[in-house]
């Protein structure tokens, strides 16, 4: 690509320009769902009483080029990521060894392997687990040589956005190619060319695996048969609803399956496994209609992925009610423990999978290292000069944690050394340097700026313990970008907006 | 039908059941593009500075119970119904009679008719005229016999809502359907055995004539060609904007035709009709791309129908411009001009349709007097018994004016006598007088109580001046409901909701 793409994009705009697209945007997004709910402490108090207003999600107002290369390396791996993050679940032994060094710094996890020790002395009742995972990427760039694939992350727990991504796709698109035959919504730019950005399947895929997963449950477990449903378990004030409502919308429109919110805080209350049912089927009866009881064939969890959702026993109860019923959990307590792993072991859990392919998945890890012992890693992260290439992160995902560059030093001596073994030390990746786009925050205030993007990508997969795979799918992406001085995510929060891409 | 289907319609809600329903609703609504932009004025000061917020449009939580036998009359009508206000409009020596009468009384439409000799004088260069019409109805209830059709009145100018509305039927059906397999979104009702509100056809019907129209312009009339496009002429600052843009997406994206929104105050700025060029097309270009000229093959006027819309003779010059140009006018003035009619004058206006017809069409009408002179009019609006059974109308639309029963005698008598000829008494429509639904405000209140539902019809044609008619089609409805004790409607304000029907 010769010079940076970014040299001329995005294209400058007017005042009117402005104006046009900001306007647009927002009736747009107004119109086709692409909302949140604002914030309670972001209006004036009694603005919004009864919990009606919303907004705008934070959105891009242009697309941002992607290399298509990176693009098609991401998709062609996810099912193959799929599948290693399926074996390290069904690995007890190994799962095991990490929670080991984890449990003493961190009770979030040491409270979810009890509760997993817990079920599995009673003996798990559910042998299909249910992963719709997101594998989070950027395009790193060096002087020499096509950017490359990085992993940043991979989300196995609560992996948001699939819906409002899909229609941040559709909004830019459609700015792209309007008023049909003469598109100027834009001002124009050799990349807008025929350019728009690719299909995005998000919606259809995430759907995908919940009603695969609907169907594997197979029949009612219950005497007579009840009517069969799907759970999404979610937080109390969920501000990202219409994420998620784009997801049961599909379910309930295309797979005709019958899907309810709940609540966690509504678990204990609302659901029951009858004891006198040795199959354990989880029952859920609607409090709007409680004469009316359904059969969970699979309970899809958009809250408990956070410590702070842990409020007191109750709430661990209810997960643990969860656990041991026969409803089809995504995540179990294993695909959340799953998540800390690197470049070495992937042979070990990649049996049967063309060495080519481990080699290219092991292509996308920046290179990290354990501070757990004396090494490499420690070397690194007190090194001033070699800090500054690296970033700290906890073992455990959670967001707002991370320490950069140059604060790394500082940061684990203030803590003691028995805790470093709870953090990884990650060589950062080098997006674009000159990346540039224009936010619509979600109060309506326009940012243009630098900018780092990280390209999501979607999948699912539904699998035995004894890692037998019923389905393994990849769909749709994410464009996730955050203006360069702002290290941490949370597009709901309004740091960071959503974008999609074009590809060159 | 026995005793009233109001007796146990609707059927009683928990607290649990109402708050389920409200929260669906709610969510519903701003997923799906129902929704309004709140009053200004209705939020405290800094709440929404950038005018991002929504919220969802006032609706019912129910559908409205309507005779099957009155929505079908009325649908039956619709085209009947257009192409009598089509010929109204052909016939300009009566509609100049009528002008004459009101010219003293009414600025307006003195201004209007006014605009249109100026115009006529020098020439119109559009033979083709568009409607976009809705009639509206209400279902009289009388002791003896079943329900009957009886019309409120016609709307020839920004016949509004049929965007939200095919919306409101769609959530009610869903509510009625949901869960797939075991709807219980609704407590159970005999009314919603296997019955869901009919098809609304409303967004394809009027968009359906819009695209009659643009396809009926023919090619560009400048030289080089220009592309074409529509042009929706808006309020600043309208806040019934998602009703709008039903229209223009579905014009955009089933009808591939180019549509831009133009604020009314910039008609002079962003139009121009090239004085070189005898066939007077509308040019114009948008100003976020203005070196890019469309030529304008229908204006749709969403603003302009009120005469505090405008505000200097800026805005009158602007109507001129517009009614001067080659851009085919939904409405034209005379079709503003054309609304007072009663039933008396049907037969001239109906040439060569069946007598049968007409004889249904003028059964729709409730009786109405003429003021103008002495006679049975006069003396029911005076008698304080008959006064009760009847409306004060203003001859030219515009809401907020009507004078109701009792108050019918002190007003005329308050008014000059010779102002009286711009009024007319109506025989006040009696629907069923225990209707009940229960209304979901846009500020998230939820209110219970005896409502008046008025079902509209859409209708849409196209026609010369010869009367020879191009298009003529129907299809949608809007059924829009009231608390009993508001006398006049405008949902948008928050006085009245928009609802659905389940025929019976």
């Amino acid at each position: 690509m010769g010079d940076s793409i970014y040299s001329t994009y995005p294209p400058n705009l007017s005042p009117v320009q402005q104006e046009y697209l900001v306007t647009t945007i927002k009736n747009w997004a107004i119109q086709n769902g692409l909302a949140v709910r604002p914030a309670p402490t972001a209006l004036p108090v009694g603005a919004d009483d009864n919990r009606v207003l919303a907004t705008n999600a934070p959105v891009t107002l242009f697309p941002s080029p992607f290399p298509a290369a990176c693009f098609e390396e991401a998709t062609a791996l996810q099912t193959i990521y799929n599948q290693l993050y399926a074996a390290i679940t069904c690995n007890e032994e190994w799962l095991g060894k990490i929670i080991e060094d984890l449990v003493d710094v961190d009770d979030f996890v040491a409270n979810l392997w009890k509760t997993h020790l817990e079920v599995k002395k009673e003996g798990y009742v559910q042998d299909l687990s249910l992963g719709l995972f997101r594998s989070d990427y950027m395009a790193h760039v060096t002087p020499e040589g096509p950017p490359s694939l990085k992993q940043v992350e991979f989300n196995t727990i609560s992996s948001s956005f699939g819906g409002l991504s899909a229609l941040v796709r559709s909004l830019h698109a459609e700015l792209l190619t309007s008023p049909p035959g003469s598109p100027i919504s834009y001002p124009p730019h050799p990349l807008f060319d025929s350019n728009i950005p690719p299909e995005n399947t998000a919606v259809e895929t995430l759907s995908g695996g919940l009603a695969a997963a609907h169907t594997a449950y197979g029949p009612s477990k219950s005497t007579p048969a009840l009517p069969l449903c799907v759970l999404f378990v979610v937080q109390e004030g969920e501000r990202n609803i219409f994420d998620q409502l784009a997801l049961s919308k599909h379910l309930t429109h295309t797979h005709k399956i019958p899907v309810f919110r709940l609540p966690s805080n509504r678990i204990i209350d609302d659901t029951l496994i009858p004891s006198s049912n040795p199959s354990r089927p989880l029952i859920y009866r609607p409090p709007h209609s409680p004469e009316t009881a359904f059969e969970v064939t699979t309970v899809y969890l958009r809250a408990y992925y956070a410590p702070d959702e842990y409020k007191s026993s109750r709430d661990w109860e209810a997960r643990t009610h969860l656990e041991r019923s026969a409803a089809i959990k995504c995540p179990t307590i294993q695909q959340v423990l799953a998540e800390p792993t690197g470049p070495d072991h992937l042979t070990s859990f990649m049996g049967g999978i063309d060495p080519a392919i481990i080699a290219r998945l092991r292509q996308t890890f920046a290179p990290q290292y354990d501070l757990s012992t004396d090494g490499q890693g420690r070397k690194l992260a007190f090194n001033p000069e070699t800090a500054m290439k690296h970033v700290l992160k906890p073992q455990r995902e959670g967001g707002g944690n991370n320490i950069y560059k140059a604060e790394i030093p500082n940061f684990l001596r203030s803590i003691p050394e028995k805790d470093w073994k709870g953090w990884v030390l990650m060589e950062l990746i080098d997006p674009a340097s000159d990346a540039e786009n224009v936010a619509l925050r979600n109060d309506g205030e326009v940012l243009r700026g630098n900018v780092i993007s990280e390209l999501g990508v979607y999948g699912t997969i539904l699998w035995e313990t004894n890692g037998k795979v019923l389905h393994n799918d990849q769909g749709g992406w994410l464009l996730r970008t955050k203006g360069k001085e702002v290290n941490e995510g949370g597009v709901a929060a309004g740091f960071s907006s959503l974008d999609s891409i074009l590809l060159y």
